[in-house]
């Protein structure tokens, strides 16, 4: 019996991941609330539906991906929402980053009506959801997230159970609170080593030859050099992620003095303008701060 | 004519770094403040000089690695030292971490010697000074730099010219200032995590594969999870060097919250005790607010 899979929310993420469904060969039904994005798919073999109601219905695996909680209560509740066409029987797979709370809510909600929900957000930015490359942080029933692995697998690389529902979205807030702060410290870095008439170029290589690696000067340090801050991960969904793991943060009782600190910075670059750039752009908070260009190019290479 | 080498300051670091000098066959004469440690390298053929102007007479290089701004004056200044000893033409590299306007003075100091002083800090804690595997960051002449570069790759893998005296010493305090921010967003993150009821190992799993991977994460994820806070690179010395990049960047007036929030985080586990373990003990910091440890075992592993 072939997998049939309901998949809702075509932004950045959405529309590649599930490109990389149709590509696999799942039969896919989309339904997203701009719908030219869902009439694009059709050319790769998927069904376009109105609401998400149709979307779900007589599907075995439904997945969404929008891009915050209220996004996501408008998906799911509702006369045409998911909920409303979902059977008993069918796994839901939630990969955006939502509040755990929520997660749970959603969870007991899909079990009322005999389904199984999972939070498995993903780690992995527009380049690792176009190469099919994203990693799964699951919470919900470990076997009902063994069941549908073939799904997640033509959409990433690894699938981490992490715990009862919920705990896929805890450990997408714990990651994305250092993804954060790993690289506003990067443009902090540049920020000193600029005013102190350090070459953008050699500081970036020794970073990346020390103990200052990340994946985080990885992915961004290039950009910063060429002044490139187009959109792979927007600027203030991460925010919107450093809101959520505060707010969590601050319900567990753990002080966090970085995340804080963090979020200003992206609420800063947020309020001036940069929200839809890349989460790089919190380089030109500093920029701004020190009235140079973080990637100083040296002129005297002796 | 062989290079002949004298090589000052043998605590953790130095004491690795002048055996690999011996090792690769070198000419070494060593000094240290406690007699003891220098005597030890005599196994490996290392003469032992009684002063550091002693240590330095007749030879073509020197290596200064020692804790601090104080530490480098009492070994260079006053009539037993460094400078006493010098001879026109000498290349000095100093492998401390110490503010750059020491590094611009002692390069005045040297110079009006006629001999030549690079201020050459490392990355790399113990494991890579053992190994051989340190990067050099190099303030001063390139042209020096290059004349010595078989001693420095008798110690390291890389030698990267930063731009004139007082540039490696920037750019190590900016470099550090990113380790030892992705350090403690590290434990940040596991806090979240921990609090949130997330298996510690499944967590450093999902960090290294995601966005979040980091050096700090390859290093100091695997300690955190064993509670091995033996010492790498100490936790004292980060502290140190995030003072000085805090003095740096009020100089050069950028705004720097992550390094001031992160000092704060060292600052507090050096107060509770535990500045002579290694950086990552910064753990401890969050575990005694959250009052768990941050390496969460879960028993349910469904």
């Amino acid at each position: 019996m072939t997998t049939t899979v309901g998949f809702i929310g075509l932004g950045t993420m959405g529309y590649a991941m599930a490109a990389n469904l149709l590509r696999k060969g799942f039969d896919v039904t989309v339904y997203n609330r701009t719908a030219a994005k869902a009439e694009e798919l059709r050319a790769l073999g998927a069904s376009v539906a109105g609401t998400p109601a149709d979307a779900v219905r007589g599907r075995n695996v439904v997945v969404t991906m929008v891009s915050n909680d209220d996004s996501i209560r408008d998906v799911y509740d509702g006369e045409q929402g998911v909920f409303a066409g979902v059977a008993p029987g069918t796994v839901i797979v939630d990969s955006s980053t939502i509040s755990p709370e929520l997660a749970r809510r959603l969870a007991d909600d899909a079990a009322g009506r005999g389904a199984i929900f999972l939070d498995a957000p993903v780690t992995g930015s527009k380049p690792a959801a176009e190469a099919g490359m994203l990693v799964f942080m699951v919470g919900g029933s470990a076997d009902a997230a063994a069941s549908i692995e073939p799904v997640l697998l033509a959409m990433g690389r690894r699938v981490i159970p992490m715990g009862p529902n919920g705990s896929g979205a805890v450990a997408k807030l714990a990651h994305n609170t250092i993804v954060g702060i790993n690289t506003a410290a990067l443009m902090e870095g540049f920020a000193i080593a600029a005013s102190g008439g350090i070459d953008g170029a050699s500081f970036l290589e020794l970073v990346q030859s020390g103990g200052g690696a990340s994946k985080a000067a990885e992915l961004k340090g290039p950009k910063l050099l060429s002044e490139d801050f187009s959109v792979q991960f927007a600027l203030e969904l991460m925010l919107k992620d450093l809101r959520l793991s505060s707010v969590l943060s601050d319900k567990l009782g753990v002080p966090t003095p970085l995340l804080e600190a963090s979020k200003s910075l992206y609420q800063a670059g947020n309020a001036a303008g940069h929200g839809s750039l890349d989460l790089s752009a919190v380089a030109k908070v500093y920029e701004q701060w020190i009235g140079r260009p973080l990637a100083h190019r040296r002129q005297d290479n002796k």
